[in-house]
């Protein structure tokens, strides 16, 4: 069975963004010739899950190409109808359904990329099976939270923690059965 | 100066307690003979920092000499007055004032214990100099969180990360001045 996989930055607060998505507390910890894995981990996967204010987000800010670059498939979840842009697919249909569909096809492994509603809302069902979290060294103070209050509980196995020079440490876990 | 260390455990979602005071969650890394290092932090400090409602509950769940073991002076933030109770001081004035006073004066370290209220009311004033923050592998769902809304943006220095094999992993940051 193919895993799901959550990849994603938080400040130590737990926020994924700052007021106004802004994202600059990213910065602190960019540094020249360190991707912290994320090369490595996108060879594992063929299929990427993400929000659509996320994804418009990043088509703005980086490109297209960030998550289509030919190789992969591309789930927008979104409630509006959009038609389809290469291999990326805009899905307004229930999410639980497309991600147990995904998941007992074949292929390499699902990388959803956030944002908090998508995360929220699998988690709801229990649908993600692995978590990469990479704390930034800050306190931001305020934004959007990677965690919303009232989901259920979920106990986790420990994988493994790095550290990196930049301050930045990142969290492996995986869901207990 | 003396340094104001908060020592703290949160689910990996940033809850240092579920609804009710529930801290059962706590009972997943509990294990004979691990203490997470805490008798080697606790001999680095000789003053306790604390809320009242977090002393009140540890004094119906562990006792009173949990904090005032009579080598420590302990200080309950609070707004209702009460009397001393060994060296254990009710404090209703300021408390950045009180801080201040006793990082000025001589002596060991100073440990914060939360709860909440406590901690973003010190971070609101850039007061604790260094957070050791102990991750429990569990996603709680909902609860008191840690870190509230609306504090001013804080970086911090990675000092160290240890893991140990119940899951817990133990950050140890300080601020950046």
């Amino acid at each position: 069975m193919r895993t799901l996989t959550l990849n994603i930055a938080t400040s130590l607060d737990g926020y994924i963004a700052k007021p106004n998505d802004d994202l600059s507390f990213l910065k602190l910890v960019e540094k020249e010739g360190e991707d912290y894995g994320y090369a490595a981990f996108t060879a594992t996967i063929d299929t990427i899950i993400l929000g659509r204010k996320t994804y418009d987000w990043v088509l703005r800010e980086i490109g297209p190409s960030h998550y289509d670059n030919g190789d992969r498939n591309v789930y927008v979840i979104t409630r509006i109808e959009r038609p389809a842009v290469g291999r990326t697919i805009f899905y307004n249909g229930d999410l639980a359904k497309l991600v147990q569909q995904l998941k007992s096809g074949s292929g390499k492994n699902i990388y959803c990329d956030g944002g908090a509603e998508i995360v929220n809302a699998l988690l709801e069902d229990d649908l993600i099976d692995e978590f990469i979290i990479s704390v930034i060294p800050v306190l931001v103070g305020n934004g959007r939270r990677l965690f919303k209050d009232g989901r259920p509980e979920q106990e986790l196995e420990l994988i493994s923690v790095k550290t990196f020079d930049t301050g930045l440490a990142q969290f492996h876990y995986k869901r207990k059965k």
